[in-house]
């Protein structure tokens, strides 16, 4: 057990930047010393309500923030000075520069999957690789769906049912608090590139998975929705795979029969289950609608992509600063800490699963 | 103050019922005693999660619900013989065969929006009309459209301001969590009734009202839009009318300098202030927006249709049931125990207000 | 060559039925006789003002259209008095119950992929099975989403190229037109059964295809889109996959290169092309966007669920009624009638095809 | 009548320009003589399928263009060396320097709503100042929801019903082809200005008129549609306002009672009647929907943006040449050129007009 708690601080404290201050914040062996951000609108006035400490993240911000009443603490270097790891979830393409700044003030640095694999050397997802991110001094916990992948290629890996992997993700075109010329209306989008991004991406965390992807952008804000055919390297029955992604952290079961039947009526489940902010944090499968043919297996699960990354970036916080060496023994605190679960309510008796 | 709480039903939990009952478990001098329903799905499976006895709204639900593993208690009649009083949330066309359920047990009732003022002979909006629901059998709290359009003219004509007000409203076209052949898909949809029926539904609680409303459906899920036009008694200022709003009951205000600036950002902002489910209870106006030119005002406000109704059923037990005799008492007790405010957020200098 | 026209009738003048009756109407070798539906408002009057001759699909039907001051020029049976040849566009469960009329009328029959298989005995896609369809008195043009794969799928396997079909469908949630409680909103719907009907449905029509589907209901109205991985029986080049494509049939191509980058923009270049109401008949491919790797295969199509099955409507009447008996012979006349093309806009040299 | 057409050319070939052109090209006393545009996508090789010679609008257009294949008849300028008049429907913010080209150039120029009043002095809609538009080199068609304002409003004041005039404008989020960062997704933004800059724009075409607008987003891109409440200068009978609002030019009347129920509808309807583009150039005005409460008007439209302003465009053009000088024969020309209607199916006796 570590004497002091590890000293967290955040940058960008956006979709994701605040939900990590308050895993952050719920953590027993952490201690978030402080957001920063440039905005000056609500959204830092929530954080302020919370009593965060809030620095600016550039001089220019300081100004602005002070002179919209934003009680701020310093500058980033400020923070910079307080904390053995900073979480940085700002926009892409500011990242970068971050990281010499991380660097120079001899702090920790995690980032997230808008940034490229090489501008960290590692991509994490805690139950693939925690071991090979211990004392690491940065790492990048990989996007919404690339984390939904290794999550569940890992848990038929685990079971050694892993063949080959083909996914079709339908994405949200964008986050439903954004409202001035965010989205695509009425169509739908394919990605031109195939394979995606994200089959490769995941390669990055587990090099022998055998994955494509192919995307496309929807016209819904409510997560996204990937649809996968896999071939197992063996016939397998149903009660198999189940247990198999059953046995891997992180994936929770939905059925259908119990009328979570799409992405809105998930998100309607974890708000009446009184989740803050109605997050989603685990995979969520659906089981009743799975199906194996053969060999081959077939599968539908939603990806909450504003909560998924969360308690990734809680473990690799613990990874790098060598808080806790194990990553089962992590993966149970963030996990405990958050709230997540296998199963969303009660199976019920006429429910398959 | 009352020796005994007042003992609750709620019947149907669906997007009001459910909300109804949490608001009931968290008043000091109510005691939910249990909710009566006929699924059997997630959404009842939610309700046994926390703890809230379920009873059979029908004989044959009964048997469905413990056929579907639903501990259930007992039938709605074995609910009704434990209570005071039932909160109907139940869906149309039921609710009148239910009243003769309710007046043969004895039991006081109290019926929402959806119902017409016939059924009840009563209408009620707590700030209004709280008095004349004193000691009453029966009421209906009116829809969300019509307690948001009799809180906000009941504001201006408690400050001598109200003249003829003329609005449009821009109602959500489902709610969020209906995924079957609920919505309209990029359209609008005009009611081809003027007035729509919110205008002359007003005038059921206070016939002083001249009120007319035109309606229409969005394609949208998060909330009601009203754009109103008022024709003051004489010639008044921003700020007269601010604080008009003010004085009044369960508004809050919206400040798009603060970056609030359409239905979906204050959503975000309800769920970053960790608000249950992400209730707005409030109508959230727009105080930077609004403008007064001469004696004409011009606003729009917010109506989040999900929840806005249960404060003032909650108010509508205790005017039935007469625990307490003042409105104001009863409002404040309401707000606060659920966490009503008048700002969202501290309002910075920058924001007009 | 016939001496005389086929007489046509068109039974439900819906989305598809009002478009089959144009098309019909456009044939050399066809007459439109009449078309019958129950309907009085402005979508039957439209066919009034194309001097199309209306009838009234039931007794109860002819009443309300004359009191509404429709024209009726009969009854159904009437109008299967004057007719060879019926296309059976009405809603399901209806058709099943028309059939036996039809059949009492020695009328022959076309119904549309809503119904059963078992109805009519025979699947009918021109490219796959014309010559089986010789004479017979009944077939089903099997739906949108079914032809769509028959005309890819029989492309790869008239080219020898054919293996294991994998394909995700994006569907549309309603029709543009639908305003009434049509859609799904906010939200993606994953259908449970696995595979989805289409799959199977194409064994209908060609029992030799190795194909599975999972289908996804999106909230757009703007048609479908499929994402298909498909096992070639070798290796092959991104030209030789294009090459087999362009061979076969009512297959034409999209470039994302040119600015044809969703459903969307799709739709607004048939419109700028003049195209009656902005009809695609043909399966649009994106053939920039085709990828191969090894001997998998993976592209993305759009489905015009409001006009594909068009031509195979009118295909179908040439082959029932044995007018021609060559299905090539057929084809090209039903597409130059009307205006089928294999390149939507000549294709530039910076696009890669 | 004249001895030549009229030359024309325009610049923008985007959703207003390509309309222009093709309206341009119908009227029998004018000539297109060439269409500028910057792009090198399917939009301008459509033009190209037209046989609409193409010329660059910048120098490097010229190159790009070009090098894209598309076959350039030449620049800008060589354009203008061609032509009497320019109708500029190019992107904000380019047409104030585009205006010195024209100017230098000796061609007269009609710019588009999307400039302000100032730019060009005068401000156009055909039957409210096409007298004082004579000869005039410049002038600025207003903008769609403008141009409907002014006709509406117009005919009340034809009628000596006009007085004060109150609207709230629903607006779509963006036109339909577009797919990338474009619309609003599942909310409504309300217009923090207030009155909305549609009031005050219509004064600068008609400064008699007492109109104030307020103006919201919502999530859809079919057309916008308008809620006004009127006050009369008397009591009138629906009879007396529908007869004025038809006496006037390109107001049309859609009937609820019709099934034309909501802006998708009314899409469906143009659709089917064969209009290029599914066009709707009149104001669409619910007629069964209209409601007159003692001198109070209230009522619905439908703006259908991307076409509205071209007949305006039309008539601006033979104003600013002078080649007619009379406007009701100027719009009998250009409405009968591109088949303009009242009704747009004959009225039946079920409905109320």
């Amino acid at each position: 057990m570590n004497e002091r708690k590890v000293r967290v601080a955040v940058n960008g404290y956006g979709v994701i930047g605040k939900r990590i201050a308050d895993a952050v914040a719920a953590q027993a062996d952490m201690e978030l010393v402080g957001v920063a951000d440039v905005i000056t609108d609500w959204r830092i006035k929530v954080a302020r309500e919370k009593d965060y400490p809030l620095y600016a993240a550039t001089p220019q911000a300081l100004v602005e923030m002070r002179a919209a009443g934003i009680p701020v603490a310093g500058n980033l270097d400020d923070l910079l000075g307080k904390v053995d790891i900073i979480a940085d979830a700002t926009p892409k393409k500011i990242a970068s520069k971050n990281l010499d700044l991380y660097r120079a003030a001899g702090v920790k640095a995690i980032f997230q999957g808008g940034e490229k694999h090489e501008l960290t050397g590692h991509s994490f997802v805690a139950q693939a690789n925690y071991a090979t991110a211990l004392g690491r001094n940065v790492t990048r916990v990989v996007s919404c769906n690339t984390t939904s992948i290794v999550r569940t290629l890992g848990a038929l890996k685990q079971a050694g049912l892993l063949g080959k992997a083909r996914g079709v993700l339908v994405r949200r075109a964008t986050d439903p608090w954004e409202s001035d010329h965010a989205g695509v209306m009425n169509t739908v989008v394919p990605e031109r590139a195939i394979p995606s991004h994200q089959g490769p991406d995941a390669q990055t965390v587990d090099p022998t998975l055998d994955v494509m992807t192919m995307a496309l952008v929807a016209a819904h804000t409510t997560s996204h929705l990937h649809a996968w055919q896999v071939e197992l390297t063996r016939p397998a029955s149903r009660e198999e795979v189940l247990a198999a992604f059953r046995a891997a952290p992180r994936i929770a079961f939905l059925q259908m029969a119990d009328g979570m039947v799409a992405l809105n009526s998930t998100l309607e489940l974890m708000s009446d289950l009184g989740r803050p902010r109605g997050d989603m944090w685990e995979v969520g499968l659906w089981a009743d609608g799975l199906t194996v043919v053969g060999n081959e297996l077939f599968y539908n699960y939603q990806v909450y992509n504003q909560a998924i990354v969360v308690p990734e970036t809680i473990d690799a916080i613990r990874a790098l600063t060598a808080i806790e060496e194990d990553a089962a023994t992590s993966i149970q605190k963030t996990d405990a800490a958050l709230g997540l679960v296998r199963d969303f309510v009660p199976v019920s008796t006429s429910v398959t699963a």
